[in-house]
């Protein structure tokens, strides 16, 4: 196989992966880095405004690729990526954090180098990152070959971050160009003892139902998922987190889980059921509304990316793959009364000159959405407002329900732009989120891609208004930013209106349809302070998120 | 004393410490706390655009006025004002970073809230942080009050970032109001040592010199080290993050410590000494410009913060106002000769419309300073253009040599203007710094603050296409923003201009004058891609900085 650099070996095996792209900040430890992604012929450099937009970014990429990447320089740059890092963590989302690092021989003899603290430990920033990571590594010359191998084994098999510092004289190390990066296979016995305890429960249940999430989509088992439940026929739903997964025009999905809070057919439903599969679920306060699932552990069916727990007991090194695959063998066809299908929203359109409101906002979004459109919805109110909503088919739907960081879906659309060139992409933030990383907006302009960005400029936090004491306290209130002029300070195409009634926002959205061949498109939109998506206002109202009074 | 909440406790002893603004985001799991700042009538609640431009102003803040504080949300708040802290810890900057945490129940029993890991390590974030503090506590009903004083004693005495979790419901939990926070003391019989060794080698010299630097500042013993200064009479020079400790029309100061860099004159004389009083020196590559002095260490006193070393033998315990104040006591006096006062940079203004280059803004800014004025230098390639600088009397620079994270210093100006409301504040950045935390002007201008804001558009990394093996790659481009339409996207008063030419950059500064007793402003100035101050281009040429070739 020959021989070959140490930075170039990496740039092979992320394009194998499909990383096409890598995002970050050049610096002046890891130019060697910056200089190989130049050098690979099928790898871009893309440039972000900074490294917690670049991590952000490196995630959207990975949510629609399958893998993303992201590359600082010692300390002051990955440190700055960190809490998107541990956002790809608690999601599964697998993205590769690269830093370049020190020469050798100044760790060796604890150099104080710029980026560094005055009695310098050159391994805590890697320490830091083992919080956030499955797998970290720092390589030298001897063991940089395997580490690599093992570093990039642990994100296909895991589909979670993990880490690679590079010292810079290690980057022009010559090594064997013999990858070996493992792949997870099931324990053929593990397999076997969950799937027949799985049929075993199945077997006698009168009123099976599937819920799907996220984490199918992360373990690239959304072919098998879908075979799975084609084949059991068996009614369907999908938590927030996973909403997007199953075609709302799909007979059998019954629609999203929402608990108590709107369609309360499929809670009823499902918690009506004596045999909950679950496949690919994240188990948390927001994703369950409330731990809202009352399942009992004995007709339970909890299938993960890497084991499966049924009836209580865990099954280890079972693929969520295989294990839907066995599952779809000689499954039991069952007769099943579905529940009514609740359309929360109707499509309109509006000529009215009426004040914009969540009431409109949401439903008029619903309509505007197309086929395998990429949507981005931010933390905040906004990601709520879309749970009761009916997407188009093969539209993936993004959010961050569990990490819940403001400011992660600007830079993340951003992302997913440069991963899905042919798809439209749609980002809908509050501007209070928006506001901690708009900039990367100037990043979309500079490599020309177009999505449609909505903006809600609702004046401050609205959501900590909610949830805090005194709606009206001033910490709730933030810079004020004439956000629909932001675009203009920065070069390349771009479209940008602003609406403040309905009439206003249909005739943008109309619009945006057309410009968005051409061009990014900016939408700024305005609403009260406390308007609030139905499904906000209920989570508030039910103290699903921890409220002061 | 009575009795208070753990929340109001805090904000008290912050405010004791002289800390009445703190900077940060709110969220739900830390509403108590920013609750407690509105309650606190000495204390301002400073919102910021996101959390890690919070954690620069309050390290700006703090550098400014002895102590600063960032207060944060559990995970997504804290981990994104990670670089900031380490930056404060490398650099010396006591800041505390108060992050608010889920209730104590849902950390005994892991609930997997928004914010967190589907399998939740509620310390994750707290041991991220062990990595880049002296001290972290993490709150509980039992332990909250001693622990914030272990915590605030740590923060006082070491003069490094501490850190403080705190569960949501630990902080309405009322404890004694008897505040303990313990000032370390010097070991007298230590310091005794010390005063003897040093006195020792000082008796036997002939030449004694001083290098004051940073960490004298930090460490609050300004004026011992004045009265050191003057009471022997020797000679004294800085090393560039101490420039502007020392007044530089004081008859003995020498000018500053650039290696053989500029000045070569200064170089000979401390390297000719036989003895180096060397007062609170951060030894960094850039620092001591390529470790270039030549001490011998038996002829070497170094004083720290709380130790000092003396011809190669440590004396712990030592604080560095006693050692400074006991030096100072009978300090023999010397007759020596000093070197040529070399003054690199000649005031100057220019009426012509040569295009504007480093020969000509760093002397013009020179002359463009006043006293006490508050000075923050970029890090790239205007910190350098500062290093030959003649400082006005009081003139207080603030750099980041040691840490040097690219976008410091727009969010640190912003703390340092909240800090210091009476002294005019100047920032001076290259565009590629300025793009990763530009929009922390915004809040300057909510804020009302009028410093003086001067961009260097140099279309790129200037300092990293210097170092790269081709200058004109195109990972040292970022995105083309226009900067001086930035100001008008925010809200607040703000004078707005933009220099291509010596005699535009001229004109600005002398409407800055004026309009900065009104207005923020906010100054845009072009050079050439490859246009470097004399000394960046030394210290690339002399490979101070890792050069590729």
């Amino acid at each position: 196989m020959g021989k070959i650099t140490v930075a170039d070996y990496i740039m092979q095996e992320l394009v194998n992966l499909g990383i096409t792209d890598i995002f970050g900040l050049p610096g002046d430890f890891n130019f060697d880095l910056v200089e190989a992604v130049e050098n690979n012929k099928n790898m871009h450099w893309i440039g972000c405004t900074n490294e917690l937009n670049a991590g952000y970014a490196a995630d959207g990429y990975a949510r629609v690729k399958g893998y993303g990447a992201i590359l600082t320089t010692y300390g002051v740059g990955e440190l700055s990526a960190l809490n998107a890092i541990a956002g790809s963590y608690a999601e599964s989302v697998p993205v590769i954090q690269i830093t370049g690092v020190p020469a050798t021989k100044h760790i060796k003899e604890k150099t104080v180098l710029h980026h560094n603290f005055e009695h310098p430990n050159y391994h805590a920033f890697e320490n830091v990152y083992k919080n956030v990571t499955v797998a970290t590594a720092f390589l030298d010359k001897e063991n940089a070959k395997q580490e690599i191998d093992r570093v990039l084994s642990a994100l296909v098999n895991e589909k979670k971050p993990v880490y690679l510092a590079i010292p810079v004289d290690v980057c022009s190390i010559e090594i064997e160009n013999t990858p070996k990066i493992e792949f997870a296979k099931s324990d053929k016995s593990s397999l076997e003892s969950a799937v027949s305890a799985a049929k075993t429960l199945i077997d006698k249940s009168k009123k099976p139902v599937i819920i799907a999430d996220v984490l199918a989509e992360r373990f690239q088992a959304k072919r098998e998922l879908e075979e799975f439940i084609k084949k059991s026929g068996y009614p369907v739903t999908t938590l927030l987190m996973g909403k997007g997964l199953i075609d709302s025009d799909y007979e059998k999905f019954i629609g999203t889980y929402i608990g108590k809070y709107d369609n309360e057919n499929v809670y009823n439903f499902v918690n009506a059921s004596d045999c909950i599969i679950s496949i690919g679920t994240i188990y948390s306060d927001l994703n369950t509304f409330g731990f809202d699932i009352k399942f009992k552990p004995q007709d339970y069916i909890q299938i993960f990316g890497t084991y499966c727990i049924i009836a209580n007991q865990r099954y280890d090194n079972v693929l969520m793959k295989d294990m839907l695959t066995a599952l779809s063998v000689d499954i039991p066809q069952k007769s099943i009364d579905l529940p009514e299908r609740v359309l929360s929203f109707k499509a309109k359109t509006s000529l009215e000159d009426k004040k914009l409101s969540a009431k409109y906002i949401y439903p008029r979004i619903q309509e505007f959405l197309k086929e395998n459109d990429i949507v981005f919805s931010e933390t905040g109110i906004v990601k709520f407002g879309f749970a009761p909503m009916k997407l188009p088919k093969g539209v993936n739907l993004y959010n961050q329900v569990l990490w819940g960081s403001i400011g992660w879906a600007t830079p993340a659309a951003f992302g997913a732009a440069v991963a899905a060139k042919k798809n439209r992409v749609v980002l809908v933030t509050g501007e209070g989120s928006h506001q901690l990383t708009a900039v990367e907006i100037s990043s979309m302009m500079r490599y020309g891609l177009k999505p449609i960005v909505i903006v809600l400029n609702n004046s401050g936090y609205t959501i900590e208004r909610v949830l805090c004491k005194n709606p009206m306290d001033s910490f709730n209130d933030i810079a004020k930013w004439n956000y629909s002029k932001l675009p203009s300070v920065f070069e390349g195409n771009v479209w940008v209106d602003s609406a403040h009634t309905e009439k206003e926002f249909d005739e943008a959205l109309l619009q945006a349809e057309i410009e968005q061949e051409k061009n990014m498109c900016y939408i700024e939109i305005f609403a009260d302070k406390m308007d609030l998506p139905i499904m906000t206002k209920k989570i508030v109202e039910n103290h699903l998120v921890s409220k002061k009074s």
